[in-house]
C-alpha cells in the first residue's frame, strides 16, 4: 500500500495532532503565505508523490480563509501528483446551505462539494453534516462519521430516568430521536421558524417536557441564539434541568459564556471538531474528542477496511 | 423566442393533455416500441429543432420502465438537436432515496438526476421534493414548486378551528409545520422509524391531538403503511376526526380502499401528479389538479419571467 | 494486487455462479429492494473497498429494470470505494440499438453506454456485441470477447463437407464469414428489410445454398421472427438440412419449441449468456457455456495480463 | 436568429465556395501560418461573436494536417465567442477506423469525434460515414447525409433493365441493398478479407452477376485495390459491363487513371466531397456535386427546420 | 436580444456603478449576508432568467472573501436560469501566481479559473493580466483590455523628450516595451530576483537611464517593495526624474504615502480597477478610469460585436 | 509497483533509446501504417495492461504528424488498460503559441495540452517549456525540467570572466538571467518585437556587451531569424566573441550551416531534445544529451519519488 502523508491547513492543526497521534505518524504541515496583494500561496510540506494524502481542514472561521487555502491544498497536492487525496472535513460549515429556500441564491453546500472536487479530492471524511442529504452532494465517496456514539457514551454517565432530549428544531428532530433511543430515553421537539440568521422564534414545542431533565441536541451551536430561544420555551414548561450538547461548539459571540450564565444550564458538551480557544472555555463545558474516531477511519479508509463496520 | 413543443411519455399523458391546454399548444406524443429482445425505442413525433423542448414524465409505476423511457426521450431530444430541454417531473420517485442510511447503497436522488443530466436534461420542473435537499442533487437548473397553495386552499373551505395537521413523520415535520402556518393552525409529528419499506413503527406521537380534527398531511403515499401506524397512534390519543392528504397519491396495494374503509377517514385528498386510476377511485378522494400551476411556470420558463415571483 | 469482489445482479444468477466456480471465488450476491412506490434500492453484499469489482448482469428482460439494477449497483460500489468497477456484460440487448435509421430517435446503445460510465464503470466485459463499432460507444476500456470460437468448437463435431453458413442479414454476414472460414466453409447471406421490429422480409438470398447443410448463423435469437423468414427463403431454394446458431439465446414467445416444431431444423445451439429457462428447453436445443470464456478473461483483466493474447 | 458565418479550412475550398454561392452568403477564409518550427497557426478571416459559424473541412490527405487545422479552427472560434459551431465534414476519413480488429490500436473514428469535441464542435455535418454506427462515436447532435440519392439520379438515366448493384465488401452490403431498392434492382457482394491496408482478397461473390451490368459501389475509393480485386472475380464470371460509384472519390497512386485504362470499366463515378485535382480527371470519369444538398442541410440547421424532412 | 443585468459583489460598487451609467443600465446589487458560523449567502437582487448577466467583481483585499462571494454569485445566477454569465474581473489578482516556481504549490491563476467556470461562469471579461499567457488558463472565451491605453493617453501629455519607460523585472519588460513604443520612447528593466513576497533585490538595471526622466511600469502596486528596490538602483544611475505608473493600484501598507513622500517621485498613477480609498489619496496620485473601456467591452460583448476591433 | 513499459512514436527514436538504455529497460516500438486515405492507424507493440506506460514524443517537424500520431498512441494505451499514461515530451513545439496575440486565433499550447488529455494522457514530463505559464495549461500533473544545468556544466569549462548571457528577447530574459546566476555573470537582452513568424526586428540590446564573450541563449533555435538579427545587433556593438545555446535545436533550414559560416560565431550548443540529423552537423556545433535527465525523471516518477528534490 502506499504511504499515508497527513497535512493540516490553518483551521485546527491541534486535531490534526491529536489525530496523527492516534495514527502513529508524523503531521506534515502546511506553509501558507499571502502576498501584498492579499493572494495565498499554499505549499505542502511533505513528499505527496503516489502518497495517500489526507488533508485536515474543518470549515470553521475565518471559513472564506480557511476554504480557499484547503482548495488550494487540494491543487497542490494533486499537482505534486499524490496517489489519492481525501478532504477529512471535521465541520463542513457549508452543509447548513442545502436548500434553496430563496431565489437567487446559491446552495452553497453544493457548490462547495463541486469546488472541492473541482481542485482534487478523491474523497471526503465528513463528521456530522448537518442533514443527511449534504451526502448527496458530493460526487466522490464520502464516509459520514456521527458523534453521536461519542456524545451518548458521556451522557450514559449520568441518570437518565426522568430524561427526554428535546431537538431545537423540528427538521433537526430525526437526530435527536436517534440520540433518544441510544439512551432509551424519550424524544421531543421546537417548532422553529427562521426570519434571519440571528433571529428565530421557537413557536411550540412538541412532546413532553414538563417536570423534566432536558438535554438539548443540536449539531451546531454558533451564537446560540436557537438554544436561547428553546431555553424561553423550556422555562415555560417547567423543565426540571437543562444539559446542551452539539457536535460543533463554534461558540460565536461569547455563546459559552453567556449559556453558562445561565443559571438552569448545567452543563455544555461539544466535541472538537473546531478549535476550543481556551478563552472561551468555562467550568460547564466538556469537550470531548473526536480525533480517535477519525484516526480509526482514517486508518480503516487507508488500508481498504470497511468503515461502516466500525460505525454501526 | 423560440417555440415550444411540449412531449409526453408513458407515464401521465392525462396531466400533460390538461397542462398543454392550459398552454394552449398542442401536445406532441411519444411512440415507444418495443424489441423482441425487450428494448425500447423512442421517437418524439414533432420536431425539436431549436425548440423550447419540455418533457412531461412523472416517475411512477412502472418506474424504472418510466425513467428509461424518459432518458431514451432525453437523449432523442438533444440529437434532434433541440435548443433547450426541461424535463417536467410531477412526481420524483427517486427523492425519497436521499441519504446512505446504509453501507453499499446509492443514493438514488442524486445517481438519477446524474443520469438525466448525462441524457442531455438542461432543467428540471419538479414538485413537492421528498426532502428540500433533493433541489441540490441537480447540476441543472431546478424549478420547484410545491402543492401546499393548492391543497391548503382546498382546506380552508372547512372550520379548522379545532383542527392540528399532524406529519407521520419527523423528519418531514418542516413541510407539515409550514402547512399548518399556512391554515394558521398547530402541528403535531409521529416519532417514526422504519425497519423495512412496508414495516414502520410510530413509537409516540408528539404534539397535542387528543379530542382534535387531524389533518394528517405527508407528501407521497403508496401502500399507506405509515399512514395506517399512524392512525392507530392517534385512536389511542381519542382523536375526534381524521382527514388524509398529500401531493403524490399513488395508492398501492388498493390503498383508497383500505383507507376509504376506516370510518373515521373522512376524506383522501391529494393532486394529480400521478395517474389515479377510475378503478382506485372513491367517495372519500378528491383530486386537485397541478396542471393550471405546472402550467403557468412552463409558460414563465419559456418567456424568462420569474418563477419564484409567481409562487411565493 | 488488490483482492477481486464478483457480484451478481438479478438477471443470471446461474452464470454468475458458474463463472466465481471457475475463478474459485465467492459469488457476492446483490440484495434488490422494491420500495412501494416501485423505486429500487440495492445493497451489495461484500466490502468492495478498494477492491477489485465485477459486477455481472446481462441486458436481459426485463431489461429496463435490469439496467437500473445495473447503474444502482455500479453507484453504490464506487460510493463503497471499490477500486476498479468492471461491468461483465455477456448480453448488451442495446447494442441492437447502434445507429439512427430514423428521425428524432435515440441511439440506445451509445446513450447506455454513457449512463454506465456515469454510474461509474471503469471498464466492459462484453461479449459478442451486435455490431464491433459498438466497442467504440464506450469510452472505458472494452474487452470484447466472442462466442465463436466456442460455437465453432461445437460444430466441428459434425460432417460439413457440404456446409455453407447463412446469414439472415447482410449487416452481420461479415461475422457469418468469419465464423465460416474458422469451418473451412462457404458463406452466404439473406437480404433483410426491417420494417417492424417483428416485421421482416428477407428478398433474396445471395450465395450458393441449394441442396447443402445450411447453419444459419446469428448473434441473437429473440421471436425468431427473422429466422422463420429465412427458413421461407431456404426452403424455396431446396437446402438439404438446417441448423440454427447464436450467442445469445433470448429466445421469446416460445421460440425455441416453435423452431423445434419445424421439420427441417435439426438443431439450435446457443450460449448461456442469457439464462435459458427450463421450461424453455427442447430436445433440439444444445447450450454451451460461455463461463469458462469470462472467467478467463476475469482473471487476466485483474491481473493484468493480455486478454487479446488469449482470444485471438 | 444570429447571422450565418461560413468558414472553409486548406482542405477543399473549391467546395466550401460552391456551397456559399447556392447559400447566397460570403465564403471567409482562414489564415493559417506555418511557424519555423513547423506549428501552425490560424486565423479564422471574419468575425464570429454570437455568430452560427459553420467550419467546412473534408479530412482529405494531409489529413493529420487537416484535422489539426481543424481544431485549431474550432479553438479560434470558440476563442472568438462563436454562438454555435458546426463542423461540415464532407468525408470524415477516420470514419473507416470503427472498430477495434487488432490489440492495442485506437478507434480512430471515435477518438477524432472526441477530439473536435474538445476543440469546441457543437454539431456535425456529415456524408456518407463508412458505417452508420459511426455517428453514434460523436457526443454531438449528428446531421447525417448520404449521396445515394445524387448517385442514383445520375444512374437512372441508364438502362437498368439487366443491372446488378454489387458490394465489395459484405461489412458495406446493406448500403448497396439500399442503392439497388432505389434504382429498383438487385444486389451482389464480395466476401472480402483484408489482409493488410492494400492487400484484400475478395474469396467469393454472393448473389448473380453472371451475364449483367454491374454497378460496383463503394463509399470510399484511394487507391482503388479492392475495386482491382473484385474486377478480377467479376470478370470470372462474366459480366457484361462494369460501372464503378463512390461517395468519396480520394483516387490515390493515378487510380482514376488505372481504372480508366481498365476496358471494361465504362464509367468512375463519384461527388466532390473531396477535392478531384484537374490531373487525376479523365473521361470516364463523372464528378456530381454535392454542394447543394450541403447548403440546404446548412440552410436548414440554420434555420431550426427538420433536415430528416428533406432527407427521407 | 436578451436583456442585459449587471450585478456587483461587495469588491468595488463604484466602479460598478460608474460602468453602469456608462451603460445606461440599473445597477442590481447582491445581498451578502453573513451567517453566525461565518458562511456567506448571496443573493442577487434582480431577475437573472434568460438575461445576459455580468458580474463586476475584482479580486481585491479581501480576496478570499471577494472569491467566494463572487463563485456564490456565479452559483446563484446559473441556478436562476441567467442565460449567460460573464465575470467582469478588472483585477484578477491570482493571475500573478501564474507558474509553479516551488515544489508542491498550487498555480493559482489556473485553478482560481477552474473553479469560476466549476461555478458556472461563461466568459470572462478581464483588464491587465499579470502575464499574458495566464488568457490560456481559462477554457471560457476571454476578453482581455489593456489599460496601456489609457495611461499613454495621460503621459501624451507630459514633455517625453528625455524620458524612458523602465520596468522593474525582465519577465514584465515585454508590457514596458509596448508601452514605450505607444509613447515612442526607450525602454529599460531591472534585473529582479524575488526571495519572498515583501524582499526582492534588483541586481542590475539593463538599459540607458542615467540623467533621464524616467517612468516606472508595472501592473500592480500592492506594498510598492519593487518600486522602492528599483529607485534605489535608479538613484545610483543618477536619474533625473520618476513617475510611477501602473493598471492595479492596490497600494497595501501606506504604499501611497510613503512613495509620495519620496521627493524624486513626482508622480503616481494608476487606474480604478480597484477600489482606491479616500484615505489613502494624495496630491501626487492619479486615477484614470477605466470604466469607459469596461463598459464599450460590455456593450460589444452583449451585442456581438468584435471586442478586438475596438481595442487594437 | 506496476511495471514500466517505455515506447516511442516516430519522432525521436534515438533518445528514447538512449533514455531506455539508462533505465535499463526495453523501448517498445509503436507500429504506425498509413492507409490509403491517408489516416494512420497505431499499433503498440507491447502489452500495457495495468503497466507504468511513457510514451515518448517530441513535437517536432512534421509537427502534426507526430501530434496525430501520439494522440493515437495515448488513445490506443487507454483502451489497451494501461495503469498509467506519461508523455513524455522533450520538446513541446505549440508552448510557444501561449498567448493570444491577435483576434481569432488559438492558444495552441492550451488547446494541444486539452487534446492531450481527451486522448488519456494522465501526466507530462517536459523540458524547457517556452514560457514557465505554459505549465498552467496542462490539468494533469506535470514535471518540467530545464536543461540550463547540463548547458550551463558546458559552459563552466571555459573562462567566464568577461562573458556576458544574452537573451535575444527580453520575454526571454527571465531564462537567462537565471542561466547568468548559475554561471555568476552578468546578463543583457534584446528588446525584439515579432512582425510576422520570419521577420524579427530587434530595436535596441539593454544591458552592457561592448568588448564582452557573449553566450546567447534562447529556448528554440529554427531557422535563427532572431538570432541573425541579434548577432547584427551585438556587432554594431563591437562585442568580442560569441557562442550561441539553445535547449531545442531545430535548426530549419540549415541553421547550423548558415551560423557556422559567421566567422565570429565560435560555437553552437543545443541538446538533443529533438533529433539532430547528421548532414545538419557541423564542426562548431556541441550537442549535449538530455537523456540521462529524462530517465532519471521518469524512474523518480515510477518510483514515487521526488522530482523536484533531484532539479533544484
Amino acid at each position: 500500500m502506499r504511504d499515508i502523508a497527513v497535512f493540516t491547513g490553518s483551521a485546527h492543526p491541534e486535531l490534526a495532532a491529536e489525530i496523527c497521534e492516534h495514527l502513529g505518524v508524523p503531521l506534515l504541515p502546511t506553509k501558507t503565505s499571502r502576498f501584498a496583494n492579499d493572494c495565498i500561496e499554499v505549499q505542502l510540506q511533505g513528499n505527496c508523490r503516489e502518497r495517500d494524502v489526507f488533508l485536515i481542514q474543518p470549515l470553521v472561521p475565518p471559513v472564506q480563509e480557511n476554504l480557499v487555502e484547503l482548495l488550494f491544498m487540494l491543487d497542490a497536492a494533486r499537482g505534486a501528483s499524490a496517489g489519492r487525496i481525501t478532504v477529512v472535513l471535521p465541520h463542513y460549515a457549508y452543509a447548513r446551505s442545502d436548500k434553496k429556500d430563496a431565489p437567487r441564491i446559491s446552495i452553497g453546500g453544493r457548490l462547495v462539494a463541486d469546488l472541492l472536487q473541482t481542485a482534487g479530492a478523491h474523497r471526503i471524511l465528513a463528521m456530522t453534516l448537518h442533514s443527511p442529504q449534504v451526502h448527496g452532494f458530493f460526487s466522490v465517496p464520502v464516509d459520514h462519521l456521527h458523534a453521536l456514539r461519542e456524545l451518548a457514551h458521556h451522557f450514559r454517565g449520568y441518570d437518565l430516568s426522568n430524561t427526554v432530549v428535546v431537538s431545537p428544531d423540528l427538521g433537526n428532530a430525526k437526530e435527536a430521536a436517534a440520540f433518544a433511543r441510544m439512551l432509551d430515553i424519550e424524544v421531543a421537539a421546537g417548532a422553529k421558524q427562521r426570519f434571519a440568521d440571528d433571529k428565530v422564534v421557537i413557536s411550540s414545542v412538541i412532546g413532553e417536557v414538563a417536570d423534566r431533565d432536558v438535554i438539548i441536541l443540536d449539531d451546531e451551536i454558533a451564537k446560540g441564539s436557537t438554544v436561547f430561544e428553546l431555553l424561553g420555551r423550556l422555562r415555560e414548561r417547567n423543565v426540571r434541568s437543562i444539559r446542551v450538547a452539539c457536535t460543533h461548539g463554534l461558540f460565536a459571540s461569547q455563546a459559552v459564556q453567556r449559556l453558562s450564565a445561565e443559571k438552569d444550564v448545567e452543563e455544555i458538551v461539544c466535541t472538537n471538531t473546531v478549535p476550543i480557544p481556551q478563552s472561551t472555555r468555562s467550568d460547564k463545558l466538556t469537550v470531548i474528542s473526536v480525533a480517535p474516531a477519525l484516526a480509526e477511519a482514517m486508518r480503516r479508509i487507508h488500508n481498504g477496511e470497511s468503515v461502516s463496520a466500525l460505525f454501526t
